[in-house]
């Protein structure tokens, strides 16, 4: 039997970022909950669901998008992880955000890389100076 | 003997866009040449030379980026030619342009669709149905 | 038998602007058809569908929004005619509009008062006093 | 005697959100009087004085522009309390803040979303679930 | 007798763009010219006469956001002239244009110099190659 | 022997902002040190070291730029910083960041403002009602 685009996109939202999906049901909970539905039925159910471009590719997209338009740090995290649980290096990472100066700008890029420089940290990629 | 970073940049650019350095370089000749001579040098000469993406991902991110700002058509249709040279597929162009209706709004995704559109026709990769 | 998302999508968009959702329908076709089926999918099979707020305070909300915005101008002249379509006086239309001079400044205000002006002479609510 | 736009601006900001205008005058007291004063003489002296839009519609187009333009948090913070004072309820809040999905993207709705949260569970219209 | 904030107002933009208050006026007249007011009013009226900040300063500061914010061509134009107006040089209008690269992006400063070239081919400031 | 652009850069970095440089080159380090490196080369190696538009008037053009884009907070600090380093007087910087209301709306000038608050009190400039 068909999943229905909730059940597809919570899969494909899990599949990019472990437990993100689960954590924006839970804060939508009290205000909002169909927004959470919604977050999980359109783009995950429908666009990230799409062929014609790999996740990887996807992803890439997303973090320069989000780095460019410069007032999304939450959502910039989630897929910085998400980047890197589909198979993008750190490096390339980087290289995206990097690459947003050109297009949106430095203090984008900069703002960008801080958020970047948080989660490599949380994921242990790379060691925070102040803590050695 | 090592190439400047215009020398390099007007490469990169020329292996991206074809004529695009040129008509950057005509177009503001008489204003303000050095626009042009930075256009090239930094973000051809520096950063598009860089390893750890590839153009094809790089060109992605800018196609998105450019999407979302939503604010830069002209920039957007040189990418799209971009994106087309280096090897992306024109659904894949598709793709990501769409993808933008999630992250900056569906006005947003359908003005770059139709920068898209112009791309397309003009290369011939699709027909006007107005012509036929 | 219940509609689709799509079909009372199209219901709605029809209601609130006449033909423009065929409009979309046919830019789209020769490059992202997908997207005009999204577009009516999810604004306007979803989130227009909802009760909890009024068409015309849906319309005064998006017609802000795309003010604000400042890079929308084919789609808000689209929500300057649902506006107006769904029971919005054009004072209504033109009073949030002006709004916008305190949230998004002043260009941001004149260049949406601009396109409700081609949207009111279209629609022979004010005269073209260059014409007289 | 007719009051002066100061005047009848701070009245009105006062019938809008209580004591946001006093707060507003205190936290530009030692930088910069005068931008309080033109706060609440132009936007609430002239435009919310206006006949032609009700006030519950002029908040419904302030919380839509601020929710899209999504880098001004405070000021969402204070109009959708302004929003409810003057009539609104929470429903209508957040239907507006979700449709600003569509025009401004998914993470320009989500941190609205968020922010109404904040104010709700200030106004206790909502329980914070990890309180219980 | 002291001016009105109208009065006052509409001098400041004569002095600034000549012919620019009347255009204004002329092009809001059938459909908000309470558009127009405040636009003289409160720009013109109030900030611009201030002192604390010299004409040159205010033009070099609203070119420099009118650029990075991107979406207001009509208004650029407009400032370009006031800033040669006031005593800017072609010189410095460029360089404040260009220097936008570093904070808003490439496509942000170059679509303000095509705003700038416009503006001095019509004063006679630069030849169009193109007409030689 | 002529200065490379870094290093000119970041002794024109460390003219307009003391320790920023070193600060960004700190901030950098395990995430992206070439971000920081471009960051000194191109802005202050290339732009700021340009001859035909004053120190001090690059910098009202940037906190006007920043203010306006208004999501760029952390660089707006180091620019206010840098705008009193170079020789403009507090008055000028809160003029243009209060000008920011014309073009960018009242959110981003207020927001602007509380960061040149914050600037003010770091450096002295103004006292803390509060503290008092």
């Amino acid at each position: 039997m068909a999943l229905t685009r909730y059940e597809s996109g919570l899969e494909k939202l899990t599949e990019i970022d472990g437990d993100a999906g689960q954590r924006v049901i839970d804060s939508l909970q009290s205000v909002c909950p169909d927004l959470a539905r919604y977050t999980i039925e359109f783009p995950f159910g429908d666009i990230y669901q799409r062929p014609g471009l790999d996740l990887k590719s996807r992803e890439i997209g997303t973090v320069a998008a989000l780095t460019a338009l410069g007032n999304c740090a939450p959502q910039l995290a989630v897929h910085i992880n998400g980047a890197l649980n589909v198979g993008c290096t750190a490096e390339e990472v980087i290289e995206v955000i990097l690459q947003m100066a050109v297009y949106a700008g430095f203090p984008a890029a900069l703002n960008g890389m801080f958020v970047a420089k948080e989660v490599f940290l949380s994921r242990g990629l790379i060691q925070d100076p102040a803590a050695e």
